[in-house]
């Protein structure tokens, strides 16, 4: 190594990810996905193979906001993936807006065409599209199953896959095909409608926080940003690590919009006919985009304890002379652990011990142990938490570990959000006027978000800075009453 | 009612469902379906729409099952939906008597047509298939994935909807659309192949057992009856109660078939390059119809209690002066019940007690409970088992049925078992000669199966009756090391 190099080096730490955040954000994502071995692009355009690392997210995810879901009295069902085209006409006809980019099946067989490959066969009277949401199929059961008052409010969720034909895919965050829970409530009054829509909100913001240490900005779309057909859109809005804006679950006051055009009637108390009042709220696995984009560094992934794969990951370090005794005393230390009730991998693979300590970081496996034959000998784990890396790493009994990792784990929770919330806190930008917020998304050296006064989106100026930064109103937020806006760029 | 009415009525007890079994199988399914408020046919043809009751058993299914599958080392990961035309051609080169009814995607775009309506746009290059089942996605990933030995074994789990084109659809037994779960495992060598499918198979067994109380038969299919390109089925087989066989859950030794078509290779322990070994192994929303055709009778569901969606249902019978009090005592004891761990439905609707005791008895609640006035006089409940019914009423101090219904769930689980046990092996019938299974499916007032020397089968005179009978070799029962076959009618 030259002296240049060694003092390129000196200047630049080692990395497990490269580029790094600062160098290239997207790259930098695309690399921590691949590094933490979550998914991979598939052979089906702008569809992606959730690996067994990634999709252990989604299930701990579906796990802890699914038993919030029932929690508030709703319940799961299954809708059929396949739309008829007549329902998304029918649609067509009531909101403006609805998206054209969906999957069409038009035949239901295959057959040996003349150069004997497989051709489509048997085409189909009335073509499907399927699912890009399920509003209108599930609105159509619903306009049967609702008849009286009595049998409201009615509320309905589904974990289901969706298409949505993606024409710049980036993994996670915009995907042809994604997996999500959709959920369609329908009321008696529009005061017990506009109610849930803000209760469902509250759901994923406590959810985002507390299960993700994800810090939220809650708050009310604008009318231009508003889901089609809704009456109010509220939205859950988190900011990146390169300061844009990720929407991480959205609810809407669908008013009587959908039941109008799916016929949504019952009888009322007075004896009269009504329509019914529906919401619809939804969170994706997007959010596992935006998990990564806010708490990841460059050496890989940093995974919030709550929905971890592994909290602990335990890499004995062997030499010739002790391998038996090393490998039993960390898988005893893994038994232990699974006995307390956490989620272990003991990594007794064939490989060097460093490789298995990188592979931990990258993964971003909350607490790494390391146990040699030192450790052995005196009873103890050497411990080390991924957010804080080396400086954190204590040799503790190894009873005296078992009993304090659910302390470490809430502790490390807690520092994640405090950390993402300072970032983003110092990233949000007062601004009195709108050349106040030109000067700043001019700046290519500041970024966030900026707050500013919700009259000023009224002034036609803000459309041409709108366009010029490729900005958004990403929420009114509830904390302002409304007389704020918060702009930023976003995924 | 006159003499002759009340002379009928005596002959044929009222029951929940019309008609019963003995008068119409399948009518009596579909009445059953409904009166439990389980799931109903969709407007998009062979699709059902899975309501929150059946959603429910289904839920139960995937957390026993899927724990179990974890247990036994198996990660679950996502593929997509779509299939490239291409991947299904391939297959077909390699694999006679793939499935040809499938939805076929033929464009990503709808717009408006020149009458106004929507009609499809966009056309693909390549048109896409829904996944009738995922050998050939995870086949091609499989072939990146693994390298080498050190790989092997890979074990992959996808929870997901698949799609078939059926002409005939019933609830839960055969819908275009269904849920199920694949696994798909690799291996480095042939004995290691079959030992996991058989490995596997007994997963369901056990599961069919323990969970839905289901005695089923483990066997191998004939060849005939294999899936394609299997080099062998194994196969769990149920009796339902019209003594038509159910295949409730299938694993396949694929042997080096699908690594062959899907290019799965791996440099081995001796430096050379290897095709990998492969199974395959699944079970669908069917068991739910399973589990209806087994246990339910002419008043509806029976549910074993480990899947079912509540374990108990909390009746108050109420009079005018004491409505407060019966309600307050029967949420206690919903209370009391959760606190034990137990699932409780407490029907406090506006409602008559006659009629909130129906439909606990449609949808199979294991035990029902009915407090009224002198209930909470006594501090006692009184307590109905849904398979055993009247005769089991039993009033018990409050707490003292707490303490009991684990054990009341435990014998009515055992129950259920021994009952269709008794059921199916009063109805196997062991035959001699092809003779005799002539006249026994001959004669309509026999149903069952047939058991046989395995040897018969292949006697043209068996292809004959096989056809004559539509009857099936099941499977050749691993109970008999293949010498005896179990022959059937089947779903």
């Amino acid at each position: 190594m030259s002296a240049q190099q060694q003092s390129q080096s000196a200047k630049k730490p080692q990395t497990a990810i490269t580029p790094t955040r600062a160098e290239d954000f997207p790259a930098w994502y695309q690399a921590v996905i691949r590094a933490a071995d979550m998914a991979e692009n598939s052979p089906v355009r702008g569809c992606m193979i959730i690996k067994p690392y990634g999709f252990a997210i989604w299930e701990h995810i579906q796990d802890i906001l699914g038993g919030m879901i029932k929690d508030v009295g709703v319940e799961n069902a299954y809708f059929p993936l396949l739309i008829p085209l007549s329902f998304i006409a029918k649609e067509a006809e009531h909101i403006d807006g609805f998206a054209t980019e969906c999957a069409v099946v038009t035949h239901h067989r295959l057959e040996k065409g003349p150069d004997g490959g497989l051709i489509p066969a048997s085409p189909l009277s009335e073509p499907f599209v399927i699912r890009p949401t399920s509003e209108t199929i599930i609105g159509e059961a619903l306009s049967n199953w609702v008849r009286s008052y009595r049998d409201l409010p009615m509320k309905l969720n589904q974990w289901c896959n969706v298409m949505r034909w993606e024409m710049r895919p980036r993994m996670f965050l915009r995907t042809s095909e994604f997996l999500w829970q959709e959920g369609h409530n329908c009321f008696e009054t529009a005061e017990d409608g506009n109610e849930d829509a803000r209760k469902m909100l509250d759901v994923y913001a406590t959810f985002l926080e507390d299960a993700l240490a994800i810090p939220v900005i809650r708050g009310e779309k604008t009318p231009e940003e508003r889901f089609p057909g809704a009456i109010a859109t509220y939205t859950v809005e988190a900011m990146m690590q390169d300061g844009k804006a990720l929407q991480a679950g959205t609810s809407h006051d669908l008013g009587q919009t959908f039941s109008r055009s799916a016929n949504i009637r019952f009888q009322g108390r007075d004896g009269g006919e009504h329509l019914a009042w529906t919401t619809s709220w939804g969170m994706s696995t997007r959010t596992i985009g935006g998990l990564i984009m806010v708490h990841a560094d460059d050496d890989g992934l940093i995974m919030p304890p709550k929905i971890a794969p592994y909290h602990v990951s335990i890499i004995p370090v062997v030499k010739a002379d002790n391998e038996d005794r090393v490998v039993a005393y960390a898988k005893a230390l893994e038994q232990d652990l699974k006995a307390a009730g956490f989620r272990v991998k003991c990594d007794v693979r064939d490989d060097r011990p460093s490789n298995k300590m990188w592979e931990s970081i990258k993964k971003g496996v909350p607490v790494r142990v390391e146990v040699g034959g030192n450790e052995v000998d005196q009873g103890t784990v050497t411990a080390v938490r991924r957010d804080l890396g080396r400086e954190s790493k204590q040799t503790l009994d190894k009873s005296a570990f078992v009993a304090q990792l659910g302390g470490m784990l809430d502790d490390m929770h807690k520092a994640l959000y405090a950390r993402a919330k300072a970032f983003r806190d110092e990233r949000i930008f007062d601004v009195e006027t709108l050349d106040e917020m030109d000067a700043f998304f001019g700046d290519e050296s500041k970024f966030g978000f900026v707050r500013m006064d919700a009259a000023l989106l009224a002034d036609p100026k803000f459309a041409e800075l709108k366009k010029k930064y490729a900005v958004t109103p990403r929420c009114l937020p509830f904390a302002d009453n409304g007389a704020k806006a918060i702009i930023g760029k976003s995924y």
